[in-house]
């Protein structure tokens, strides 16, 4: 086995305590980003969107509004991950047009791919697009955890907030988005009580079933 | 930025054709398991399962059950991810003993986190329970599709398949568990047309905001 590769992995953890000193730079912040902007989503669609927050009284507000964990206030950067609302012709029109500018092709040869989407889209309510949506994000959320341990950085996801006071402070639903979950990154306090405890997996046989 | 990085996660590509002759060593396959093993999930608690799917003939009627898609039958291994249904405190408790063994502490060490689980999930129905585990399937499934891109592994990541048929095929409801995504781990074929296409990404200022 790639033991390096797991060993990354493995030193990785959900950071309670960030020491508020160390900063991201600029370099590491880009990869970060970089790695939920290439991360995968179903058709390839991209519903979503990766609000940075390093205004410092703006996260002072949220984390009031996210029961006053630290990590909000005390981490590098905080990554609001959103979904984009009310996906529909509109959005499909743009991302078709988005493919064949950068392919070269024509519109008309997307046209079956872009039938597919809208009746997937067809088919569901609001509520099951969003939470489509939402799924999507979290593979997002994935690839930038496993990007941030694969790089020596620090994170925490957080599902523990208001999202709808989140979207109020950000005025995300201005812009046609709402929050979902937030990954703070940064660096692991010394004094992080966590950081010493071993990692708590169920073992391979009650995870994995061969058939 | 880590150009050795960015590299790796731009060569994955959801791949159509697989190479069927081309199988994932014991090692690989291992590296791809753990990495959804350690997983992040909520509180840790892991309410899922990945079921490894090896025989043909199961294979060929999941296909049936997958619209056809021939990633099923012809990558190396499929991986069904499932979501734990029912949790609750018959489950929380299997996992606070894991917890409490692993790192050698009281259980009434655990109570106050505990009691926090249990409340969160008596505010919800057995459908948001559901879809709650989902989203941490989704977390997983970013992991694994990270994984198999650092270590040169294809992927093939699908929402399309009939989940309730596949619960029959694989008898998972009996053993508590539902199917939500797969994951079809290989080597793409040379002649898998979407290998050459170019990957389309929305630009840096349609995905990303700073506040």
């Amino acid at each position: 086995m790639n033991n390096e590769y797991i060993k990354k992995i493995t030193w990785r953890y959900a950071v309670k305590k960030f020491d508020p000193s160390k900063k991201l730079s600029d370099e590491q912040l880009s990869l970060v980003l970089e790695a939920g902007r290439l991360a995968p989503s179903s058709f390839g669609l991209q519903a979503w969107k990766i609000a940075v927050i390093k205004d410092p009284e703006i996260r002072k507000k949220l984390k009031d509004a996210a029961f006053g964990q630290t990590q909000v206030t005390d981490a590098s950067h905080l990554l609001v991950l959103c979904i984009r609302k009310n996906i529909g012709e509109q959005f499909v029109d743009h991302y078709i047009n988005t493919i064949a500018k950068e392919r070269g092709v024509n519109i008309s040869s997307l046209s079956g791919f872009k039938e597919g989407m809208l009746n997937s889209f067809l088919q569901k309510t609001e509520e099951e697009k969003d939470e489509w949506s939402t799924r999507q994000v979290y593979i997002m959320l994935g690839f930038i955890l496993s990007a941030c341990a694969e790089n020596g950085i620090d994170a925490c996801p957080m599902e523990g907030f208001d999202p709808k006071k989140f979207d109020e402070i950000l005025k995300l639903k201005l812009d046609g988005f709402e929050s979902r979950v937030l990954c703070a990154v940064g660096f692991r306090s010394e004094n992080d009580e966590f950081e010493k405890m071993k990692k708590v997996r169920f073992p391979k046989e009650e995870i994995i079933t061969e058939i």
